[in-house]
C-alpha cells in the first residue's frame, strides 16, 4: 500500500507555480493576482480564506482580500463583483461560500465574469469542462486529478466509481474522468443516496472516490484488493484528543480499509491540500491568459 | 416485451404543444418562432432541416429556413448568427451541423445567444443542465427522457449503463439520469471504446442506453432479462431491400435482444422522432419566456 501524499504534492506544485512566476516577472510581466471576497465571520471560511492567501504568497501572487460584514446586502455585493470584474489588474477572484440566507448563491456565482471565475462554478466554465473545452476546473476534482497524474495511476478502461453526486465533486469528476485525455479514458460510475448497489459498485471498482461526507462510510468489505481509495471527506467530528476538541475525520474506514489498498489518500493531507492548489494553478492560467 | 412506440409519443407531444400554441395565440401572444440555419445541400441535413420546419406546422409554430451556399464565410455565417440573436420575433434558432470544414462549428455554436439556443449545445446550457438550473435540454437526452417518463419506467436506485460518452448523447444523458429527479436517481455508469468491462457492465443494468453507432452492437447475451434497451443509433447500412439502397440499423441486435426486455424502442420510430419533438419542446419553452 503507497499513501499519497498531498501536502507533498500541494507543496511541489506551488514550488512550480513561484517558479512559472518567477519567469513572468523577469519576463518584465505582472504576477497574478486573485481577489477574494468573504462575508463574515464563520470561522471554516476564515480558515479556507487565510490558507488561499497564505498560498498565493508561496506562489508569488499578489492577492487581495475585501470582506463584508453579514449584513452586506446582495446589491452591494454584486457591485463589488462588478468592479473586479472590470479590473484589468484581477487576473481572477473568489467568493468563499457559503453565503448569508438572505443572498442567493447561483445568482452571486453567475455574476463573475466566467474569464475570471478561478473555482470553476460559473455555467459557462462547468459547461465547457463537460465538453472537453479548456476551463478553469473545478478545484476539488482537478486535485484529484492532479495526484492520480503525479502517482501515474493508470485510468483508461479501469472502473471509476465515484460516491456522491455533487454539483462540485461528483459531477464535474464523472465528466473528466470519461473525457478522452489521461487522467482519463475510465468507465464512470457514479452513485449516491439512492443507489441500492454501492457495495457491489464498489468491489468491481479499480478506483473508488469518495464525496459524500459521512465519515468512515466506505469500509474494507467494500474494496477489491488493489484498488486505489481517494477520500474527498473532510467531516468534523468531536474527539477528545485534540486541542480544537473535533477530529476531521474522512469517507473511508482508513485503518481497515488502507491494507488493501494499491494507493490511498488519508484524510487530513490527502486532497484537502490540493483543493487550494487547483485553486493557484487557476489563478497563474487566469494571469497568463491561457484559457480565455 | 412492450415495444416503445416512439413515432406514438412523438405525435401525441406534439398534439400537446399545438394545444399549448393555441392557447397562447387565444390570450394575443403570438405563436413561438424557430429559425434554422442550412448551410450546403447535403441530403441528410436537408431531411432533418426539413422535418424540423413540418414539425414546427404541426406545432403551430412559425418557422423561418435561411440558406447559404457550401461557400459561405464563418464572418456572414457569424453575420447571421448576430442577426437572429438580436431579432426579437425569433425565439429560438439552430444551425443543422455538420458545417463545411472551413468553419468552426464550436465557434458557431457559442455565438449563438444560450437564451435561443433550443439545440441546448451553448456550454451555458450544457453547464445549467449539468449543475441542475433551468435550461434548455440538449434534444437526444431530453428525448430519451420523455420515452421513459411516458412509459413510467422506473429510474430511481436503479443501474443505467450509458454506451457513448458523446457531448449530445452520453455525457449530457448521465448527468441527467444522477440528479435528484424523475426521469434521474440513477447509478450511472457510461462506457465506451476504452472500457474493458461493456459486458459486465450491461448484464448489470436496468437501463441500457446504446450510443456509439456501431450496428448490432449490443447483443442478446450482454442484456439482463428484464432490462430495458434504448437505442439511439442510426447507421446507414447498405441494404438490396429498400428503394433507397440502404437501411436505418440501431445500436441493438433487436431479433435477439427483444424477447428479453421489458421495454425496448425500435429503430426507426424509437428515439429518433423525439429528438425534433424535443427541439419543438424548447421552441416553445423559448417562445414563452419559461427558462430564461
Amino acid at each position: 500500500m503507497q499513501l499519497i501524499d498531498g501536502k507533498a504534492v500541494a507543496e511541489q506544485v506551488k514550488q512550480e507555480i513561484a517558479a512559472e512566476v518567477a519567469k513572468m516577472v523577469a519576463r518584465g510581466q505582472r504576477a497574478p493576482h486573485l481577489a477574494a471576497i468573504l462575508v463574515g465571520h464563520d470561522g471554516g471560511s476564515e480558515t479556507y480564506v487565510a490558507n488561499k492567501i497564505k498560498a498565493c504568497a508561496v506562489c508569488g501572487f499578489k492577492s487581495s482580500l475585501i470582506r463584508f460584514e453579514e449584513t452586506v446586502t446582495e446589491a452591494e455585493l454584486l457591485e463589488a463583483i462588478d468592479r473586479l470584474n472590470r479590473d484589468e489588474g484581477v487576473d481572477g477572484f473568489i467568493v468563499q461560500l457559503p453565503l448569508p440566507k438572505h443572498i442567493d448563491e447561483q445568482k452571486i456565482v453567475e455574476a463573475i465574469d466566467y474569464r475570471k471565475d478561478v473555482d470553476g462554478f460559473h455555467p459557462v466554465n462547468v459547461g465547457r469542462t463537460c465538453i472537453g473545452l479548456p476551463s478553469f476546473l473545478s478545484a476539488t476534482p482537478a486535485g484529484i486529478l492532479e495526484l492520480l497524474r503525479r502517482y501515474h495511476i493508470e485510468t483508461a478502461g479501469r472502473h471509476v466509481v465515484i460516491i456522491g453526486r455533487s454539483n462540485i465533486v461528483g459531477k464535474p469528476l464523472a465528466n473528466l474522468l470519461m473525457r478522452k485525455d489521461y487522467p482519463g479514458n475510465a468507465t464512470v460510475t457514479v452513485v449516491h443516496s439512492y443507489s441500492s448497489d454501492i457495495k457491489e459498485q464498489c468491489l468491481s471498482a479499480d478506483i473508488i472516490v469518495c464525496a459524500l461526507g459521512r465519515p468512515r462510510f466506505l469500509k474494507a468489505d467494500m474494496v477489491k484488493p488493489g484498488a486505489t481509495v481517494i477520500d474527498v471527506g473532510t467531516t468534523r467530528v468531536p474527539s477528545e484528543q485534540t486541542k480544537s476538541g473535533f477530529k476531521l475525520t474522512g469517507d473511508v474506514d482508513f485503518e481497515a480499509v488502507a491494507p488493501k489498498c494499491a494507493y490511498i489518500t488519508p484524510v487530513p493531507g490527502g486532497v484537502g491540500p490540493m483543493t487550494i492548489v487547483s485553486l493557484m494553478k487557476n489563478t497563474l492560467l487566469a494571469g497568463s491568459k491561457a484559457v480565455f
